[in-house]
């Protein structure tokens, strides 16, 4: 039976989480939860377990050095793209450079999994429905009404390894979110996927035509240095910018999930961060030297200078060089428009 | 007639504008409020104005160098003690170099005050009183319980200059304070005072023998160099510290105090200071280049680093090379037990 091989998509660059996330510096590759950054904990986590190969990397020019940097595995491949085209293109370019009954599983590098325990089991039930030609979504158990995250609706059940999808829902409104919550058969998409390189290949040739033509393309012109392949830039300059949600999985009769209750969190804000650490008993959380007097729900951290906060509630208080963000725990969201945010 | 020579102490260290006020730059030599600094501005009220003669200013040898960094009037006299000795040694030294006749105005050099007009004529009106043999207090029209504030008790009326004191009273809890607002006939003892130095003296005589014969011995003994005056260390050791108000104020039986709506501040702390600041209309104030977006009364005051917030209310954020400070407007009374404000 053939290894899981994790594909690592690294791209993006993020403004929620700025001033700490920076163009030059994004998300991935900060140690935003414990000392391990986003990006090695997430090969951490396909790393040290029979069932995974070395992992295929997924990244930009722009990113090179830091995902380089951080490699954990002397054997991952790393797939350069000239520009950034969205995650069907780069899983594309994975599943084009495996053998066709490889299961692949892709991970973004940018989110945090509590429970690494049950995201092993999860994969290993996805990678089983992935050869029986299923394309298969990790469906995480919505808790809130969020309105940032697709969501996915469970189907008839695939014996005890998963289910059918019934349908994948874009982002949805706050009413329709609640109503989602209330029913119950919905599920967080969590953007991490498993099915064979060589489903995948044949459901994009048949949904997306173009983009497997570009693709497919763009390897052949390829080239490789080390550990390193380079696609060809003007046949990848061709492809769509479409997400593999859009391009695949919404289009596919083959949609499977699985449930993974991991503790979970995109880390897509301040906010989510805050919720994804460890807090006191008055649900502070801060590194360094900081000094917190009657506080409540509040978040510090600092590159440096010691932050010292008096009387505050559902604060996120934020030190990075040049740039200092203070935002209540609702003011998160709006960490992106700041004009510091805006104007990298 | 005398001029009134405006007596400027110049000491303390003040731990509750930490961080922007520290050990090595306390509140007096900083521009809190507009360009000028609190004892520039001081300077500056009582100067180009034909009643008002060059000051004295008493200072430590600490605060020396900055002192004379700021001294405006090139004629002024600086009196530098050896160590502190609170309000009654000050004034007593000063008195000590004046002739008899002489009107002292005692002017804290920390304090805010927003009509200088109203100031000016405040201390002709002490002046006029204080040429008669009265001590005169500045009472400041309380507006608020606060119960960090002594306050001053109106007794009868004298012509139209002013009252005698019916009684002076030390800070009080917040149901006395409540009362006092209540009553109407109570005002804040602002820590200005008028009297001539030949009273003052023969009122400490009176009442702190012990810190008059001290005090006059170590003017005897002490130095003239330059615009600067060192009294003798031994003397000057040996006077108890106590404040004018302890020692002289509350026992004299000549106490008046005139009405002074001046828009006083005593900047006691982050609030005080952000009430006193110029605020738009959400109540908010900043100096640089910082970003409130959907921001309520939030102060920020930033020495290099730009600072976004969103969503707060009522928050002073403090920004001064290795020290973040954020706090409520409540909390700003104990920024002075903060570690980075006792601990320097």
């Amino acid at each position: 039976m053939s290894k899981i091989v994790p594909v690592i998509l690294c791209g993006g660059s993020g403004t929620r989480l700025w001033p700490r996330s920076r163009a030059t510096k994004p998300k991935p590759f900060l140690p935003l939860v414990g000392t391990q950054t986003l990006f090695e904990a997430t090969q951490s986590r396909c790393t040290g377990h029979d069932d995974f190969a070395p992992p295929v990397v997924v990244t930009g020019t722009g990113h090179l050095t830091h995902v380089e940097e951080q490699l954990i595995d002397a054997a991952a491949q790393v797939i350069v793209e000239p520009q950034a085209r969205n995650t069907a293109a780069a899983i594309a370019l994975a599943a084009l450079r495996l053998p066709a009954d490889a299961v692949m599983l892709v991970c973004p590098s940018d989110h945090h999994i509590g429970d690494c325990a049950a995201f092993t089991v999860a994969a290993v039930g996805a990678a089983a429905l992935a050869r029986d030609g299923w394309l298969v979504a990790f469906g995480i158990r919505a808790t809130a009404p969020e309105t940032g995250f697709g969501y996915i609706r469970q189907g008839a059940p695939l014996g005890d390894a998963g289910f059918q999808v019934s349908r994948f829902v874009e982002k949805p409104d706050l009413a329709t979110a609640q109503g989602f919550l209330r029913d119950g058969g919905y599920h967080w998409n969590g953007g991490i996927f498993a099915f064979a390189a060589g489903t995948f290949l044949a459901e994009l040739e048949q949904h997306r035509p173009k983009i497997a033509a570009a693709a497919r393309e763009a390897v052949a012109q390829g080239r490789e240095d080390g550990c390193r392949f380079h696609p060809g830039a003007a046949a990848f300059a061709r492809i769509d910018s479409e997400s593999v949600d859009y391009a695949v999985m919404e289009n596919t009769t083959r949609a499977a999930m699985v449930h993974a209750d991991m503790a979970w969190s995109d880390i897509g804000n301040w906010q989510a961060l805050h919720a994804a650490l460890d807090r006191d008993e008055s649900g502070n959380t801060h590194d360094g030297r900081a000094e917190l007097v009657d506080c409540r729900n509040v978040m510090v951290t600092s590159d440096g200078p010691r932050v010292s906060v008096i009387g505050a509630s559902d604060l996120i208080i934020v030190i990075d060089g040049d740039e200092v963000l203070v935002t209540t725990a609702d003011g998160a969201q709006q960490v992106g428009k700041l004009r510091g945010a805006a104007n990298q």
